[in-house]
């Protein structure tokens, strides 16, 4: 049993061998070397499906920093109504080691030549990509996961297969890694995507660690999805 | 078995129930009374104690309707770096019949008194006053939930609870609701906190339609909480 300290610094406990404290957190964030990630904040985004995984990779500081990129710098709304305000804009972002495609309204961004051409460039050059629910309508619009495995959200799981007959569409997954593209289920299933990234950059007991700080309940298996079947896509 | 229509719309499952259709839940939503809901953000907020509520609420348009409420209306940094625009000020919200306070770096603003006279003020206002995470800090710093029942992160419940020895604190609990005070432990804890206060205001059938909607797997009990073990906190 392990108890949180009495200057209430939050001890952190991987569910069965010894607790991470901050001080040890920090210690391997310091370790991991350092990578930026851009996330994407396109008019219309769904809030959690942002979110959910900004909060996620800020708590990996200073492993990853975190950035908006808008199109342009202007606060840009929520498919929920709140507004984010974008660090910088699609062609003043640096280089991008980890790229976030939230879903959301994303259809009236889809037929968008300007970001598609970003969004080819910026993955080629990143290390990783990540969407999100129905963001990987985004991802697969631009071609680049055309004969690769992906996941999408299970609602929409049909009509965005539909649009994108070339990739080889996972219909029972959390979320799906092939190669560099890991792509995630409906909103909530981003957080475990990105604990999933979070383990692959810094091992499995950060991300357990991480998940028992965010006081979260990991789907931690990417085959294991119970909205599959509610949607009958089993 | 539900499966999506062909149109792509999104079906919404209760887990046994006939599913509601988005046309349904709008329904739904439209014979509820309208309520405007203020979420404090304040500097340093925590990503997802602010994020997964507004997600939850904002869904749930046109019943509620989320605002964030800054102490002006400059844009905000979370703790994680990326940054809310408030859309009103402490001094022009208007009525807020739903309050919610995010945890984050929240020891910064409890000496305000400014800010803690407005939270007395607009707590007696209003119909519900959520906390999530270490924001029942805050919440817990006005008197107002003195002789009351709530929880709090459990990472930090002992230094959060020696501070405020007047509230009945519950160490183990998803959420607690005490009268119009509804409080939440850890950061994705406030999530299962919205969806309960969402079963409150229109029905169970709704909260978990919502829950399927997000992809998202309740901790629908407001007693069973997971983390306080690993705290040491039973």
């Amino acid at each position: 049993m392990h108890t949180s300290r009495p200057d209430g610094s939050h001890p952190i406990d991987d569910g069965g061998a010894a607790p991470l404290t901050p001080a040890e957190l920090r210690a391997i964030a310091e370790s991991v070397p350092p990578r930026t990630l851009g996330a994407l904040a396109l008019p219309g985004f769904q809030a959690l499906d942002l979110w959910g995984p900004l909060e996620v990779f800020g708590d990996c500081a200073p492993a990853i920093q975190p950035l908006l990129v808008g199109v342009d710098t202007a606060p840009v709304a929520s498919a929920q109504g709140p507004r984010a305000v974008p660090d910088v804009s699609l062609h003043d972002a640096p280089r991008l080691d980890l790229l976030l495609l939230p879903g959301g309204n994303v259809r009236a961004h889809a037929d968008n030549p300007a970001l598609r051409a970003w969004l080819r460039q910026r993955a080629d050059d990143a290390e990783l990509v990540m969407a999100v629910c129905n963001g990987t309508d985004l991802l697969a619009g631009t071609g680049l996961l055309d004969g690769r495995r992906a996941t999408t959200t299970k609602a929409l799981f049909r009509t965005i297969a539909a649009t994108h007959p070339g990739v080889r569409w996972v219909s029972r997954a959390r979320w799906v890694e092939d190669g560099k593209f890991v792509t995630s289920s409906g909103v909530a299933a981003g957080i475990d995507m990105a604990l999933s990234v979070v383990a692959r950059l810094a091992g499995e007991r950060v991300a357990d660690g991480l998940a028992i700080h965010l006081e979260y309940t990991r789907h931690g298996q990417a085959d294991r999805d119970p909205f599959a079947a509610v949607h009958g896509l089993d």
